[in-house]
């Protein structure tokens, strides 16, 4: 097999990567410099930092009232007061030295010092004054009480920020509470960030096929700037080696690291490499041995480091998050920058990458204080959002696969949280709206991978709750038959509401069809939908109904259907495909059809559904999210949705197995 | 009994302030604006960021290679490879209507289009060029295969962020990945913040007894920022009226909203909230019903809001995440500002206070799915650091206490993380820095509470280990005993190390103490540490001997110690009362004597030793540090603290029950 581009013939394994670079160049911070705590914000601390005094500095009384020994109290009650001499007055700030004895007290304000021997205060309330300087106290006081201890809250020499510690305002808060109000920061690490390639258009600007949007640049400074590093995003370079070695030169005059996104893909244009090795010493890595983040480039001038990082959002994630991060975390000096690594079992089985260490995102999970994983293993691992999974699987270059059940190590991302509601289901815009209702409240998480993936992930515990239209045909039934067939136990369906699907297409399209035998006689171009998903069942139901009718193959007529193969992943999708020009016609719920201002033809009213685990009806939230759907609000948000429509049962339990 | 001090009269309940408020000021947003997305970091978004473009906009391909109906290569493979026409190519950023059938492909490059109708793309390695216009292909590909699907990371119509969101770093990525630019944000409230008091000392200043430093204004400050507010810090103002007026004058001009901390509880000095009673319509609300917080006052001039939080850090904390910040929230818009509660069973009874609300900081965990609460019930509220608990309990007014294993509403924290690992118990800095080496792989929380509060806590599940070092007289026996006492089960003993404990002096002071009696001889001002500590039974265990050789009572003896019943919280504070001259005399152990620079006179090796649960053990993190006590490294990391020594059995299991 004859392979005619470049590949990475050098591919430096992952954990390899930092001692690769610091053998050719420096990863020490630069330097250190004393400045203000309120211009430390993300600022990276060069040393701990310690109390030089107490917090608070002395014994300090609660309240106002009298400072007294509490055993002299030890008979005082509402009806037998006990008689004690004030020797003196302490108010908040001052430091007289008085001391006393047995049968005497001071009186002390809120805040004020208390003096020596004195092991509690009595609050005003509770004395009364029986002349210049005696009173009467018509309660006991327990040993300690209303007594704000010395050092209760730091003690001298106490570390209380550590070095390498990213500075946060309320980290900056602690240090003031200690009388410091100048630390020394490791000096900062400044970074730009191009974005390279002829598709990319800046935010803002019109796009037109083919084109994209710069995203990568501003999640790569996200992650800088949580690192402590200044980060400047500097625009887009097209795919010319002048330009970007131009861009470059001029870069490393004023930045400690230039990062270069896109452009170093072993493809036809990729060139960005080629300008990284123009400068000594040049490319040190040169691809690094994970999938995807393996076109992922490092390469140094002088001292200053250029890191190219690939243009696919996911690989861009992986490569900035696993490469770059720890690479740049030596040279801010932050500590503890080491991602997370937690035990899990997985939840389906997935594949390695011969010779490659393969990072699979998982959505991870705690569940009675284990782990679990779900492995995203769809065949383009671009073609999910990014915020859909907290964690990465790495399997490791030696393994061929891992079993379900497996005992795998996870590392978890960045700002990782544990959800409180999980849903994965189909794609529906009024769930979405039901679900973000309890955001806030709750952490929520709602993934769209169609009715069947939905059910699947239900099935291993990972999700609480799904969401689905599956009609079968035999029965009529929606999605209790799928329940079965897919071996779902401990679940309850709750009726959700009815939608309406059709035909949808450009004004006029529609008027001539009917049937799927009508879009093949127009040799109108289809556009389907993922299998696995309801409407995908809807489609494949009529083309049996309507081969049978005619008494030929289902086969026969999916083949003479243009663009039967052609699927999108979702109801919007359809609808903006269509939208564009690049299809005719679609199958698709009102909703959406009203949303893009196209024609609609309805086919049937189908039922969507929710399942929930009975395992997770044990947790607050989710019962939350079951009481939402049984509100009587439910009439008024559904009539904001064309299509959309109560049904007689919507929000009932109707199956439980 | 006489009261001739001001309380508080119309208190208003917590669940009524923002209601009492907006009776008189309106809470709105002030207005919005548009803004360019690079400055709209921690800005409040005023509408929903909607895609207007799918994205991806269209299929592309993940890889080099050609565009494919995947049907078409069912049949190929190395041996038998297939032959497709190519009949046009694609490059990234390209838009041609190139269109194909059967038995065709197209060329395309990673990013490119990927034209219709092809479902898949093959890789250029496993094909073969053999002609201008013709390849062979060895291999087959699965539908979809390297494709990244229109709409995949968001879909028109769909939101990508919610009105009401503080917008981070990471959130204006992807509002840039969907190509806006600039976003509505609501009008910037702006805060300033003045501490009042005469005790408060400016961080860098020096410090005499009597004076704390002004940490509270960077707690608020950083709460604000949090919620989007612009905070500035203003500095410190004396206890007198009218430069307090003069100030928060100055100060309406400028900011909507003026923040006062200190000066406000019905003290001796209490004239902030006179100051604020000058405006109008002034004083709000002027007390709330909870405890701590009390004292916040909440005033307007006009439309601008005059808030005075209470001085002492934990009440401070409270009104500042309770009121402040609900009230600050509902004029930034800021959604979903609700704190998370959660139902949390309780670990330790709890009273109520009458006619208040009580809040209650407690440490949350969760264990097998269930929350549970300890609270730290301790006299003074604010004897404890700010940053050791997680959450509050709120016990409403009418509640006389709450028993332990009821089921209670716990508002988790701002910033709210689950601990991997959890430490209580007897205060030692070796410990603790055993404990921050896991910091950055794991969430570590540690609490120094004494070794038999460390049982204690123990013993209700809610930590992982404990630290103690208690001596058992009849057996001469470290903790072993006290593990039986306290009825603790299921954990084991690890061995720790031994410390030197001693008496601690002033230079010389020493000289003249070998005894306790010694003490009570010299007239010497004795320095108690807290009931519960291992040293507290050490020194009761001494005056015990001591009692008996001299057939006198323990009791007088005690009662002979001038200062008995003074007590420290810990070492370091013994040690710092001591060096400040408020006591002449105390016990700790050698470490902090070296520390402050003090004379030791050694009394005992003690040895401290780490209790485990064996539940806790299951766990990765517990054994991690499990491993750190028996590893080689101890020996090294020991003799950088002076009293302390390896025991023969360190880091060996000694006992398990």
């Amino acid at each position: 097999m004859h392979q005619y581009r470049k590949l990475y013939h050098r591919l430096t394994p992952l954990s390899a990567v930092v001692e690769t670079v610091e053998e050719k160049v420096s990863l020490k911070p630069k330097g250190t410099e004393l400045i203000e705590i309120s211009r430390a914000v993300n600022r990276v601390l060069a040393e701990d930092v310690r109390a030089a005094v107490n917090i608070p500095p002395f014994n300090r009384s609660m309240v106002d009232g009298y400072a007294v020994i509490s055993d002299d109290l030890s008979e005082a009650y509402e009806n037998n007061p006990v008689k004690l001499r004030v020797v003196g007055r302490i108010f908040a700030g001052e430091r007289p030295k008085i001391e006393f004895k047995h049968g005497e007290c001071v009186e002390v304000a809120t805040g004020a010092l208390i003096p020596y021997p004195a092991d509690a205060v009595v609050p005003v309330e509770f004395t009364r004054k029986i002349g210049d300087d005696e009173i009467l106290v018509y309660n006991r006081v327990g040993h300690g009480e209303n007594v704000d201890y010395v050092g209760s809250d730091a003690v001298v020499g106490e570390v209380i920020v550590h070095k390498g510690t990213v500075l946060t305002p309320e980290l900056i808060g602690s240090i003031a509470s200690i009388g410091i109000r100048k630390v020394r920061v490791y000096s900062q690490v400044s970074a730009c960030i191009y974005s390279i390639g002829n598709e990319l258009v800046e935010p803002g600007e019109r796009i037109i096929e083919g084109q994209i949007y710069d995203s990568n640049a501003y999640m790569v400074a996200a992650h800088l700037q949580a690192s402590g590093v200044s980060a400047d995003i500097r625009g887009i370079i097209a795919d010319d080696f002048r330009e970007i070695k131009e861009k470059i030169d001029e870069a490393l005059q004023k930045y400690d690291v230039v990062i270069t996104i896109g452009g170093t893909s072993a493809g036809l244009e990729d060139i960005t490499y080629k300008v990284a090795s123009t400068y000594n010493p040049g490319i040190i890595v040169h691809g690094v041995k994970i999938k995807p983040g393996r076109p992922t480039f490092i390469a140094a001038n002088k001292d200053k480091l250029i890191v190219g990082l690939p243009g696919f959002p996911f690989s861009c994630l992986v490569a900035s998050e696993l490469i770059l991060i720890p690479i740049i975390s030596k040279i801010t000096g932050v500590k503890g920058a080491d991602r997370r690594v937690v035990e899990a079992f997985l939840l389906a089985p997935v594949r390695g990458k011969p010779g490659l260490t393969r990072i699979i995102p998982v959505l991870v999970r705690r569940r009675n204080d284990t782990y679990f994983a779900y492995p995203f293993m769809l065949r383009s691992s671009s073609a999910i959002k990014l915020t859909s999974f907290n964690g990465f699987l790495t399997i490791p270059e030696g393994i061929e696969g891992l079993s379900k059940d497996a005992k795998v190590k996870v590392i978890l991302r960045r700002g990782y949280r544990e959800e409180d509601i999980v849903f994965v289901g189909s794609h529906c815009p009024l769930a979405e709206e039901l679900l973000l209702k309890l955001r806030g409240k709750y952490n929520v998480k709602y993934l769209f991978v169609g009715s069947t993936g939905g059910l699947r992930v239900l099935k291993t515990g990972i999700s609480d709750i799904a969401g689905s239209h599956l009609l079968d045909p035999e029965t009529g039934q929606y999605n209790i038959p799928f329940i079965h067939r897919h071996g779902l136990k401990n679940v309850v369906v709750v009726r959700g509401y009815y939608r309406e699907q059709g035909f949808i297409a450009r004004k006029d399209a529609l008027k001539k069809v009917d049937s799927i035998l009508d879009i093949i006689k127009n040799n109108y171009r289809f556009i389907n939908r993922n299998k696995g998903s309801g409407t995908r069942v809807l489609v494949d139901l009529m083309i049996k109904n309507e081969a049978e009718e005619l008494g030929i193959s289902f086969r026969e007529i999916r083949n003479r259907i243009r663009g039967y193969w052609f699927e999108a992943r979702n109801h919007y999708s359809v609808a903006s495909l269509i939208k564009a020009g690049r299809a005719d016609i679609g199958v698709a719920i009102k909703y959406v059809a009203v949303l893009y201002g196209l024609d609609f033809k309805p086919i049937s009213r189908e039922i969507y559904d929710f399942i929930f685990t009975k395992n997770s009806l044990k947790h607050e939230p989710i019962r939350d999210f079951l009481a939402i759907l049984g509100d009587k609000a439910m009439e008024d948000i559904i009539k904001k949705y064309p299509g959309y429509h109560l049904h007689p049962d919507s929000g009932k339990v109707i199956y439980s197995c």
